[in-house]
């Protein structure tokens, strides 16, 4: 059975990732969908006449745009933290809170209390939401347990939610998210464990597509993030680099060393990570919004990163401690304001470029025949609009691999 | 036919206006509503025992808040204003725009074009996002056409929205909110029609309850501004005044001087201003998502206006130029991250707060028997969640005057 959706304004995407605002607008078209695939975008009299017995799908008069692309993001966790907001709100720092063993490590301790009937149904009621924003492609890590049995736990729960919603996941193991408790005294030993224990497991049971790390100061030396993404790639699991959020420390660097197909947050990267980035062919994944809730004064240097010939991608880095929104029109609002990002370039990063910093660009983030049917139909005169009107959700209608999975008339 | 709203997690409401936490939590109860009116807040099984023959609305597990109340908006107005939005991320600011004869009297030349069909439908879709977000009550100015004819016009419109939407609607007449193009030369001689024509005709229809001006550098000296205010007094419209946002002027002071009820923005204002409203009773309402949309690096000093004892109020500040959101609860997140207004102090803020600037603390923002049956129900855990978990709509089912005006779940 074929679909129809007609009554756009039109479609509007990019074509390859990059930088740059190169975005093809095409007025007055609509969608042949195909078993989940887009089969033709056209003119809506032409594909009416050509599939007369095409289901029709009312678009409502918006723009269809490639179903949002998150790549980067942390759904699997027991506990919310908003008394670490309230904190945060009355002066403490979010470095403060964690040294003192909140943060990710406060995570961490409650995961052990959870079951596995815990963690999937809060997983899932975390991950319905990116669909009704538009989202219908999200990278999820695991993180929050940080032993053998619940980081394994972690990606088996990713599993299951690939099968329960209609979004497509990404598996990243990120084991090495933090120190837990009892390894403070022996960080090298935690390593141990992520090395000789953590990755083997998840590449044998084939839980995840990426390895990430979080390299940083007073979390993972560049050091021991190198060592754990040279065992990862030994065993099949591509890099990923959680790189100079909170201070520069060369993780830019190590993404372009060890090949890695992204290097995320990079508040604090300096020149020489951006020229290794852009030797490697590395996607920066930019976490504005994170800036923003951890009360910051600096974002990334998106502006020269895109200078620099980067396909800089944008995330909403959805987790408890340091980011809590699926919201990605909302991320768009925040890097256009605040790192000079244009609309056509936060569009660029929410889409292509975001298909690109988890290996799908052939997949995802374009419209275009051939591409599975994932579209979001926003309400929007034109796509400045996008990020302008600001904490509201355009998406009317998303439609994942042809069948609606939000619909925001209902 | 009475309704009994149950299945709730319970209610959460402040009592009285003022600075502070004070916040009244009872779990576990029901809200009986008749005749549009809260008739009672108590055990769900007592009142179902009581009133067998009730209507039941399911509040599926949420929490009762009284619906929001946003005291500043400006709803009323043709074209939206992306393209400057655009110019802002590009490295323009709001000021530059303005003095280029962008900004409001963009807004004002775009208005004549415009028919009152054009602006009733585009201002009823304006309003009806609020309801969605859980706020039951606007105040809403005129002040983008800036002649005799479209300023009644727009608070006509709004006399009209009060008879189409669902939502309690407080005129303000702002004719005073800029000076337009064919008066750039003669400022006077603006504030000669505000006076002589504008505010006699506003106040002989009984089109606004409030007066409003924008005291500001480049738009209304403070003299003026008072000359406005008095000449508004004389007819009944009660001040309010747009104060200290771009800098410091002494609108504050001002406020306090002709007894406004309420001063707005004051993101400059000094500690003189502060004294002057605490000892006038003037209730600051400060518009953060504001100074946010306009990449500002300072916001109001609400912290020293609660240590003065003010009944601190927030808005949206929902405008074309400088704040594109119907949105109170991400104006909560910005408040908590970037003015250290605790989750409670945000929630006074936007109810009983924020009530008693617009002059309705005897009647809205307060969950109460006898109140009007105006209610927020949001699926959170509890207060602080609510500010937390930002950029996603929290409300699940608002109802006003008794009846259900949005309803997250169909």
């Amino acid at each position: 059975m074929k679909t129809l959706l007609h009554n756009l304004q039109g479609t509007i995407t990019a074509r390859e990732p990059g930088p740059g605002e190169a975005v093809t607008i095409r007025p007055d078209v609509a969608i042949l969908i195909d078993e989940g695939r887009i089969a033709a975008i056209d003119d809506p009299g032409v594909l009416r006449n050509a599939h007369p017995d095409a289901r029709l799908l009312d678009g409502r008069g918006g723009w269809a745009l490639p179903g949002l692309v998150d790549p980067h993001t942390h759904p699997v966790f027991f506990r919310t933290r908003e008394s670490e907001f309230r904190m945060r709100v009355q002066g403490k720092s979010y470095e403060e809170i964690a040294a003192a063993g909140g943060g990710i490590r406060n995570s961490a301790r409650a995961f052990r209390e959870a079951s596995w009937d815990d963690i999937v149904e809060r997983t899932y009621h975390r991950i319905r939401p990116f669909l009704s924003f538009g989202t219908t492609t999200i990278e999820a890590k695991s993180g929050y347990a940080l032993d053998v049995a619940g980081e394994l736990l972690s990606l088996r729960v990713l599993k299951k939610m690939q099968e329960l919603l209609p979004i497509t996941i990404v598996p990243t193991f990120l084991g090495a998210h933090e120190v837990p408790d009892d390894y403070q005294d022996n960080r090298d030993g935690y390593v141990d464990l992520v090395v000789n224990e953590m990755i083997p497991q998840v590449a044998e049971e084939q839980l995840a597509v990426f390895c990430d790390v979080f390299c940083e100061e007073h979390v993972f030396t560049v050091a021991q993030s190198e060592r754990i993404l040279m065992a990862a790639l030994d065993h099949g699991l591509k890099p990923k680099v959680h790189a100079d959020e909170l201070a520069y420390t060369g993780g830019a660097e190590l993404a372009g060393r060890v090949g890695a197909i992204s290097a995320e947050h990079l508040v604090k990267t300096s020149p020489e990570g951006i020229a290794a980035m852009a030797a490697a062919g590395v996607v920066p994944v930019l976490l504005p919004g994170t800036t923003f809730f951890l009360q910051k004064s600096g974002y990334a240097p998106a502006r020269a990163m895109l200078d620099a010939g980067l396909a800089v991608a944008l995330s909403t880095d959805f987790n408890p401690g340091s980011c809590m929104t699926q919201n990605q029109q909302l991320i768009m609002t925040i890097a256009a304001l605040y790192m000079g990002v244009t609309p056509q370039e936060a569009f660029r990063a929410v889409t292509v470029n975001s298909a690109k910093a988890i290996g799908l660009e052939d997949t995802a983030g374009v419209l275009a025949p051939g591409r599975a049917a994932d579209i979001a139909v926003m309400a929007i005169p034109n796509l400045d609009y996008l990020p302008y009107h600001f904490g509201i959700n355009h998406a009317r209608l998303v439609i994942r691999h042809g069948e609606v999975v939000h619909d925001a008339s209902l």
